[in-house]
């Protein structure tokens, strides 16, 4: 059984010293973290979200330390910069089978779902998840590749035209890691949010960018595609009100609503809505390696891996954006 | 002004001899129906929806008794059978210019929106609108194409493969009418009801059909694509649970939730939602004259026009399925 410290929740958010985690099982690597990020499904794990109890973390860089696997594997992936897939699925199914994983029924998901995250010192993961990162990829950069896919998920599932009036609702991390993956594929959109200092941000990564109290009427149903990252009910009703007849409201953040929600409108105006989770890491990699993927403007803070507690009250706060965690 | 007997709702059902309507516009005809369907949309708007007031009724079959245009148009048209779009749309827009009027901003709908509806001895509307009836189609099937075009604009939105698990939930008006066109176009699938009655008309029109209570828990995230015709929250969520991760869910019944709607799992899964609405007639046209609509099983009774608010009652019974009224 290997120990290490951890970032745990057990009903409250802890820091573990010795920490007991799974040894490194057949084709799975043993993993030490360089840089981690903290998201906001984290954050919604602590208030009850997926009831997840365990070693919270899904956003990674880190070296691989050794791997149960065979030489070729070894030399493959030992001593390398690596990042990985946070779906563990039961690679037998008809979904894992088509490179679907993250819809496998019986998956696992890192630090989410039934598998211990990689907020500690070091962490297992199967090797068919990592993916090297090169050379003239920084850390800073890599780490944002969990979030950036789920932003390039959007393009697998949506097909946006090079004239088609694109809008973002909400200057959170999913919002701002949305507008740096469009602007780095030449499309055109407005990024609408709340916050001066994040939309500073998405100004900086090429958002055409207006301020929640600027929206006027006239601009109600005139969106091709409207991409929801507002997380509340409110947002989403603003995204309905927005998108075109027969337009597209892709649903980004992930809505309990506690209101009743009025779907009429869907039906009248003939709205497609598309659901939007975790997406592949290749494409992402590809803009990273060609230099195209800027996430300075997204970093608030890089916080010392034994002072978590104290990242996680920072990322509570309204104008941080990404706040990373160095172990 | 032109006076006639009608279906009035002012706050509260009524009907009125003597009720003044437009006279014919230019470009309009008359039209003296000779079938009349009521819709649950007819009774929605007695409790209040869209606001709604003046003549009820969108559903009909009726001879052409006067034309206000030329004289080609007025040999085309007058003493003819016919039944007739229910959107009017300002013919100016992007979306009138290419045969999208039904999404209009500035749309009229007859008897639901700015417009008298067609429950009265006569009434008007654009000669744009009307559609001749061939022969060889019955009055009682022509007075379906209205409901039957909001079925078929399902074939309009999705593309539905010859292998797809397809379910629809709901064994109403809309259910049916959907089972209906999906049968005549060879499309296999499951309807979900609660009455004996209609689950027993479904299987007439050629539905596989499964009580609700039969319902099992391993057919849970099974479909490729469910159309949710209940009109009810909990018909929302059940269709939200049976669709597979990255299928479709079709929106037809319009629900304005009472009750917080969970939409994490849209997103967890992937799943995209359509709404739809109404349909163009002419593919429904097409089946009726080539003998593939059988409407018999979906009417419960012909009540006389003025009985219309006996009608009304007998169209919230649980067990009726389609009201018509013969003037």
């Amino acid at each position: 059984m290997l120990k290490t410290d951890a970032v745990v929740f057990n009903g409250r958010l802890n820091f573990i010293k010795d920490y007991e985690i799974d040894d490194i099982k057949p084709d799975y690597a043993l993993i030490k973290p360089v840089l981690l990020g903290i998201c906001n499904t984290d954050e919604e794990i602590t208030k009850g979200y997926m009831g997840f109890r365990g070693v919270l973390g899904h956003e990674f860089t880190g070296i691989v330390e050794d791997v149960n696997g065979s030489g070729e594997t070894r030399a493959k992936f030992i001593g390398k910069r690596v990042t990985g897939g946070i779906n563990l699925g039961c690679n037998a199914c008809l979904n894992c089978l088509s490179g679907m994983e993250r819809h496998c029924k019986n998956r696992q998901t890192l630090g989410i779902y039934n598998k211990d995250g990689c907020f500690s010192r070091k962490f297992t993961l199967p090797v068919s998840n990592l993916l090297l990162v090169p050379d003239n990829v920084s850390d800073e950069t890599a780490v944002f590749i969990e979030p950036l896919a789920a932003a390039y998920e959007i393009l697998e599932q949506v097909h946006i035209k090079p004239l088609d009036k694109v809008l973002i609702l909400g200057d959170g991390k999913l919002g701002l890691c949305i507008s740096l993956i469009f602007s780095s594929l030449n499309i055109d959109f407005i990024l609408i949010g709340k916050h001066e200092n994040k939309l500073e941000a998405a100004k900086k990564m090429g958002a055409n960018i207006k301020h929640f109290s600027e929206i006027s009427s006239f601009e109600n149903e005139s969106f091709d595609i409207v991409i929801e990252a507002t997380g509340s009910t409110g947002g989403f009703e603003t995204a309905v009100s927005m998108v075109r007849p027969r337009g597209i409201l892709v649903l980004k953040s992930t809505i309990a609503a506690k209101e009743g929600l009025n779907l009429a409108k869907i039906v009248v105006n003939e709205i497609t809505i598309i659901g939007s989770r975790c997406g592949r890491f290749e494409p992402v990699m590809r803009l990273m390696e060609k230099g195209k993927i800027d996430t300075a403007p997204l970093i608030s803070s890089i916080v010392p891996f034994e002072d978590a507690l104290y990242a996680f009250e920072l990322n509570r706060k309204k104008e941080s954006i990404k706040i990373l965690l160095k172990p």
